[in-house]
């Protein structure tokens, strides 16, 4: 198809889509005149996931670049790829300084993961962005919110289960590799947004009945 | 405290402290001389809450400044300042033209919805950006990843139970809001971390022992 035509199946203005093959996320079309190229369900296919990454899973265009090039990479072990993919989609959190938070929020991660026996090294990206927001916590005031750690750790694991076996069921290593940064990427919004679902419907369980009053709730119950 | 002291104490330099005061997410300090303010342990906590906020939380300027409105507004209910706040954060999704994915994937978050008992409106910013990772999964054509809807959604009630109990264990209403607030960003970013480590557990558990034949897993028995 053209140019044009992609553009109109998938939204994406022109421009930005010649930009995205500039920039390298998109593998030019195939020249049939100097001045004209075509493009195919691939090209499609790639613009949409890239639109995906950008428009809900939040990430910027360097951070697509590199998880396109794990994606393409062959001839990794499958295992080494997925943790490339993860590695790259990790929560944001600011590179800080090692203060004494930041300190003690690591030995935490160490513990949790030796606990849990997960099999996972402590200097694993998503080890640092759990140090950094659980030091966060500490910092605002609320390092208390870490005694949900283990129900979190609980959930975490059913979730990991359930993407895992949806990896599990694509066929090569390319679609198993897409599925993975694709899962990831719109995973964690889709549990977030899950999450504010269920949030609202403890709050009204919980709260709605002092509605009428309009004062502090009494929470003995719960 | 001299505002210096403050920039010392929370490691944020002197005209980011003067540029949150402008843009009205801080109060200002109490005037002592025309040249001179100062600030108290109020002005710190709030400072360390935007930084966290900014840092881990991935919040612009725009939506910090409508959620400490949201945080400081006295006299609502629990229910609705609840709600105000969960709904400022919502999950990042753009803005889309309906189409026929959209309106396939709103109708399949009503059904969730309704299946689950959860007492919250169709129309919960939240619903909406769920309905927006759903419609982004089926234009990349992993449509079936909606198949961990369920072990998601299972995982989200626990997590919320566990959110809603911490929130329930603060003091006042300024205190529960901001907790709220807190661990909703926060709680997102220590959920995501978990889910990668769970994740590489599981990629471990599967796929380490097909490394040395470096093909295609046989995952069979999962």
């Amino acid at each position: 198809m053209r140019i044009g035509e992609m553009s109109r199946r998938t939204g994406v203005p022109v421009p930005t889509i010649k930009y995205y093959v500039r920039e390298g996320l998109l593998p030019p079309g195939r020249l049939t005149s100097p001045n004209q190229a075509t493009y195919d369900d691939a090209h499609e296919r790639r613009l949409r996931l890239i639109r995906a990454l950008l428009d809900v899973g939040g990430l910027k265009v360097a951070a697509i670049a590199d998880v396109l090039a794990a994606v393409d990479d062959p001839g990794k072990s499958v295992h080494k790829v997925l943790g490339v993919a993860t590695a790259l989609i990790v929560p944001k959190y600011a590179d800080e300084e090692a203060d004494a938070e930041l300190d003690a929020a690591r030995h935490e991660v160490r513990e949790l993961i030796a606990r849990r026996g997960w099999l996972v090294d402590g200097d694993f990206p998503a080890a640092e962005a759990l140090a950094a927001a659980l030091a966060a916590l500490e910092r605002v005031g609320h390092g208390a919110f870490s005694q949900v750690l283990e129900a979190y750790a609980d959930a975490a694991e059913q979730v990991a289960r359930a993407d895992l076996a949806y990896v599990a069921g694509r066929a090569g290593l390319d679609d198993l590799v897409e599925s993975v940064v694709v899962g990831t990427v719109l995973g964690d919004t889709l549990f977030a947004s899950l999450r504010r679902l269920a949030q609202a419907d403890r709050s009204a369980r919980v709260y709605e009945s002092d509605e009428s009053e309009g004062g502090m709730p009494g929470i003995e119950g719960d």
